[in-house]
């Protein structure tokens, strides 16, 4: 199979920030025609950090909207949202598809579209179901995450700074959108699909189990960096490098004990405390002592040292790195997802390819279009408009992209 | 469209822990019959915390593995691969597709998959590309998003607790699981998918123009629960109530100034210093000055008093809390997401519907079985054996589940 598995699939995305965004990304990867409608000057994430130092264009924007073809219009007037209507509701099998995370826009709902084509597949992503208001980080509060992360010796709450319900609930609509294009590629019927970032968010800690847990036994106390249930630390080495040990596994566990040279010192504390560190649920009960025992193993060598006895024995570990430490390992070509794209209105910018391999191949990194790039062209395709219509609607201020 | 757009396609799962087990029941709950396949006594996720205090049956398992068929079969030996083999390359449009993460198991590559089907559609999860191992924690250091979380005043990097890229992973699975589908459907091609969690990580940090600004411009600093070039802060009110207050928009800020009275200290402010605070990267550049100005009017009201004036005057915010709070709110039936489920081996559980809504419906949410519960219902059902046969393969050590 090649990489582009949705070649000929048209998306309409009506959508800002993450979500939305990365959903039409994705479906541009993987070989979609993916639309993206802003209004004039840009959705409200047209301009969200970060941005380019010396352009000031938001990186954020241009790394989101890659691969899309980009048609800019006028949704104050009638005569624009009248374009938008048409593009979504265009015929054709392969069409007939919105990604939308418009707010209060009725006349974008789901009975609009459908009125126009009755097998349209709308996924309009919001933030609560009830239609209120919701992003990553108000949600993200509200479900009890913050309560569990950060250091254990203090009562305040911390916020991760990862929009991991946004990347979530994109990567949840673009699952449901296709399923749904299955149904309807056989039976013929439409599919009017919500998502709420506040349910991603919901589902995503009652399926670990989380809310039982609570429920039947209160609420766990945060921990700083060790793993929940299992053994997962953080050591620090002589020169300061910090590495995460996980072991969840037995292989995992052993591994870890001889390369830290503590085997003999385990057997003795488990026979002691009468404790099976075999049991994972053993190893986090105990995990202090456990990793006290481990601590000055990481402490009398330097990080190179660490990483090399580690690795050697097969254990599951990694360094704590920043952004830059990750940009250092793209320069000499240790990640293969990210590669270097010339990105118009900024210049060499790194990009994610599509992290789906097919064959052994990902996805394609292109760069984003400048707002409004395609306007003339999309309408031309795909509704018919001819120059001298394009025309008017430019001088109506109806269209942008000139 | 029902909530079951993928009734009749026949999904085999042979995956543990959070990014496999995920993409599956997603699956299931799109309406997909997930045939779960686990070792004689469960894979290494079975017993993963939290576990119930009363059985001691896992929780995390059961609500990770719900709406599945789940078959036990003793991997050991060559003819309970080979049953696998055969249940992942059964006949017929709607099956032959086949969720792994599988590490060093030859018998169940690509190859060896296709060998038997020819258009198998197969999706490898892994933990690196090179086929090295990782999980969450070890990616989410190595990516730098632990460099970035937590207090500011502290050179601690912070494991943020979610699973985050275990859980994008799962929905990037799925979605390239149907786009292959879609193009099998079509084209009667299979394919050879493979998505590594640390590609997920690593294109997810591009994705947001991180890696970008950190090569032009260094590593930005962990500024505690602020939010990145916006204007989102935490306060907390007079009782200890915390909030997150975010204003992305010109309206979500004007409504925040109105909300807190410091509409006319917010003018002057700017006035003062030339800074435009309708301009989203200017509340950030000044956030600790504003956070200032606001905070005695949420220090001198109580969260009850902070909630009301906060949502009257439409601004976006949330409340800090905790499972147990989530818990509480899911009792009151304000969380339609969640329900309650009688999980045989546990008793009651609180359980999540499918997020996806089709015409306004939740996916459904049914139990988890217990391992190898339908062990022999499939292989009568999928591979036609008959009982004498599975009798013997039982006798033999082949067969889990009774």
């Amino acid at each position: 199979m090649s990489t582009r598995p949705l070649a000929g699939l048209r998306i309409v995305e009506f959508a800002s920030f993450v979500a939305g965004p990365s959903a039409g990304m994705t479906l541009a990867q993987l070989g979609a025609d993916v639309i993206r409608i802003d209004p004039i000057g840009g959705a409200a994430d047209f301009h969200r950090w970060p941005v380019s130092r010396e352009t000031g264009a938001s990186l954020y924007w241009s790394a989101l909207n890659r691969g899309k073809r980009s048609v800019e219009l006028n949704l104050r007037e009638p005569q624009g949202r009248e374009l938008v209507l048409a593009l979504a509701t265009a015929p054709g099998p392969d069409a007939g598809i919105v990604v939308d995370n418009a707010v209060g826009r009725e006349w974008l709902s789901y009975p609009a579209l459908a009125q126009r084509r009755a097998d349209v597949i709308r996924m309009h992503i919001g933030g609560k179901s009830d239609g209120g208001p919701a992003v990553d980080y108000t949600v993200n509060t509200e479900v009890g995450i913050t309560a569990l992360t950060g250091p254990a010796d203090t009562d305040t709450p911390v916020n991760h700074v990862l929009p991991a319900w946004d990347l979530i609930a994109g990567m949840t609509a673009t699952t449901g959108l296709l399923a749904a294009l299955r149904h309807r590629d056989r039976t013929g019927e439409g599919a009017d699909l919500a998502l709420a970032l506040a349910d991603v968010a919901l589902a995503g800690v009652a399926n670990m189990g989380w809310l039982t847990e609570a429920r039947e036994q209160g609420d766990r106390p945060r921990h700083g960096n060790y793993m929940y249930g299992t053994f997962g630390v953080d050591f620090v080495a002589a020169d300061g490098d910090r590495v995460m040990v996980v072991a969840l596994t037995g292989r995992q566990w052993q591994a870890l004990c001889a390369a830290t040279g503590v085997a003999d010192a385990v057997a003795a504390v488990g026979a002691a405390l009468a404790a099976d560190f075999a049991d994972e649920a053993q190893r986090y009960a105990h995990r202090e002592v456990l990793a006290a025992l481990m601590r000055p193993w990481f402490a009398a060598r330097s990080g190179a040292e660490v990483a090399e006895g580690l690795t050697a024995a097969g254990v599951l570990w990694s360094r704590y790195r920043t952004l830059s430490d990750v940009v250092a390992d793209v320069e000499v070509g240790r990640a293969a997802v990210i590669t270097e794209v010339d990105q118009p209105g900024i210049g060499p910018v790194l990009s994610a390819r599509g992290p789906l391999r097919a064959s052994g191949e990902y996805g394609p990194s292109t760069a984003a279009v400048g707002l409004g790039h395609h306007t003339d062209e999309v309408l031309a395709e795909v509704l018919g408009l001819d120059a001298a219509e394009l025309g008017r609607l430019h001088d109506a201020g109806i269209l942008g992209g000139r």
